[in-house]
């Protein structure tokens, strides 16, 4: 059926394909974006937001010990979305929705599972996203933050959805899973709050990022910085830094990917690629075909987005080291979860040295820690799009 | 000696070490660039450029059969300068000093060792520079092309290098060794002019440009398109795009290095790691401390780079594939010189696999070729820097 589809399908139909692949799958939940307020939220760097908003989505139910809750934090481009679809028809089911459901690996009929909008949740512009970030409204001016927001971290992000569990009588937790910037809050949680968590799985993920993290993150920030319609952050009176933020786009999914992915797009005939390079000769303004797919793929995507999200993302990342500590094996020395590392081998983004880094740490600390690798051509989005290739694995660490 | 001066040295300290190490060996070539003009060179997309100048640099004596010659095409960021010094106190020798030179692996006691600037070269403004691209005054309107400028290519280099050499009355070389961009123009000599070609060497190389490659190129073009100083190629007359070019320079020496030397970067003391990742929690307008430590390393290379040349040269690259036929296969087909292959092991942005594929064609088509990994903490720069770890091998490959 896949290569059927695939000759049928104009440019972009592979990685739409891959996007979409969930929904192959018919996903027999439906689900509902619900909302969390509360005033006051003080960061880890010590400043106050008086009022934080951010959305929520459950899947399954909460049994009356209130013991069997799953927290699925999201990914860098994600909302709260994991599983599930808001309307029978949706073309799209949330994103892991390949592993949670009924009878799935993170099984519905058994968990209570939850995931929750991160602050400066970068689908800002999106009707399903409830966020705080930048582009909220300051209630001391009425207008928004824009740069006066307060830089946040991944500990705000746990530290959130700790206010939103505890909201719901929730005292710990049967688990948490995340992938790439989800697994940093999910080994974050591990490190902070140790009695809450038994169970930890990481997925294509990191204890921290290093130097080079770090400055490949910022390479995301500078072509918003760049665009003159960015103007400080100050843009939400005027028009938006799109091409920036289509930039971003751009090098995100490339990080996200790998060469083996690319020759795949590249030799697809919806990409044209000889009459491309033909332009390309002729004219120092014309693109290569693959450089045009990106950019089309991320124009697509930046209408529900706001940059300045993007920026807070990004130092949100940039500042991550599990257990906030001055070093990660200090940072790593409180988990009393079991851990499971899922990295896949050719990571292009998180490569696979970081979780390795993080099991090691962990093992020479005498826990039960595990390590296998998620195989596939998408690099990084293994772990998002191939993550059933570890399902069976994924069911039997939280059945025990 | 090294940690001495390393204990030493600012911010800035290690990769400037590594950059001017070539200058610890005592150079014994003292050099001057040449110039050489050409009217009316056609180039690989058929547009004619009225005027050609291109610099060069020699290094030993050629022969009186001329039959003494090895060619050295340059890096994407360099210039002809691949050797010696101009002045006996100039603070760096040129970038392969350690192999090139009296006794060494590409021995000027022996051979006649020429390097040319390319079209369209980075270095514009660096007054030891000598090239044509669209910073160069167009003859039909007394300003400089901009955008007018034609798209060039690999082979255009080439061309170029092969109207130098027949100036000189060369007509066949020893042999042709080059690093990243200058293996291309290396494998492109041995596929376009076998008869001229007995021996190759690809450093860091490659034969083509994949879909990866050229998004990967595209990612340094951008911020100077995004950069409104840009203004369409036409800012010789106003201020030069030089944060877009920054950018750019930022990108590539993120890419030409590895998480590993990231890693050894941040941890020296210069960087002031703790204190920079305190002020990036308590603004957001603060960077990281490898991100400035790049940006101001950019910074002080870009006054002598030219912007559109940049553009330029990412096109050349992105169109390259040797020999200019359908597929890699028949481009390779005609090559009859022996061939060296040594890709770095850890290179993220020319990575082993692209070596391997064009060594994998050659051996299948039973030519005779070799393939050595070279190794060290600089990814794509150990071709460049630590390029000393193969001189006998090289030494050795250029004598049979």
């Amino acid at each position: 059926m896949y290569k059927t589809m695939i000759k049928k399908m104009p440019l972009l139909s592979l990685l739409v394909l891959l996007v979409i692949s969930s929904s192959l799958v018919h996903s027999e939940l439906l689900v509902k974006k619900q909302r969390f307020e509360m005033d006051n939220f003080v960061t880890f760097g010590g400043k106050t937001i008086k009022k934080v908003a951010v959305g929520f989505e459950s899947y399954g139910q909460l049994n009356d010990k209130k013991d069997n809750v799953i927290l699925v934090p999201h990914y860098f481009s994600a909302n709260s979305h994991a599983a599930g679809k808001y309307h029978a028809d949706d073309a799209q089911a949330g994103y892991w929705d390949a592993i949670i459901g009924p009878d799935k690996a993170i099984d519905t009929n058994r968990y209570f599972v939850i995931s929750i909008d991160s602050l400066v949740n970068l689908n800002a512009n999106d009707p399903t996203t409830i966020t705080t970030g930048p582009s909220s409204i300051d209630p001391d001016t009425g207008k928004p933050y824009g740069l006066s927001f307060p830089v946040v971290t991944i500990r705000d992000f746990v530290n959130v959805q700790k206010a939103v569990l505890e909201s719901l009588g929730i005292r710990k937790l049967h688990a948490v899973v995340g992938a790439s910037m989800g697994s940093m809050q999910a080994i974050d949680w591990a490190a902070a709050y140790p009695d809450w968590v038994p169970r930890m799985i990481s997925i294509v993920g990191t204890g921290q990022i290093d130097a080079w993290g770090s400055s490949l993150l910022e390479q995301w920030a500078i072509p918003i910085r760049l665009d003159p319609k960015w103007n400080n952050g100050d843009y939400y009176q005027s028009s938006a830094p799109t091409e920036g933020l289509t930039t971003a786009l751009m090098f995100i999914t490339q990080a996200a990917l790998t060469p083996e992915f690319f020759k795949q797009m590249s030799d697809s005939p919806a990409l044209a690629q000889q009459a491309a390079q033909k332009a390309a000769l002729a004219d120092i303004n014309a693109s290569p075909a693959i450089v045009t797919w990106l950019h089309q793929l991320a124009q697509k995507r930046v209408a529900l987005m706001d940059a300045n999200h993007l920026l807070y993302l990004v130092r949100a990342n940039q500042l991550f080291i599990a257990g906030q500590q001055q070093d990660l094996k200090s940072g790593l020395q409180n988990i009393k979860a079991k851990t499971l590392f899922l990295p896949a081998n050719n990571d292009m983004l998180l490569m696979p040295y970081l979780a390795q880094d993080a099991y090691q740490i962990l093992k020479d600390q005498g826990k039960n820690t595990e390590l296998l690798p998620l195989v596939g051509p998408l690099g990084h989005l293994n772990g998002v799009q191939l993550i059933s290739q570890q399902a069976d694995k994924i069911k039997q660490f939280l059945a025990n």
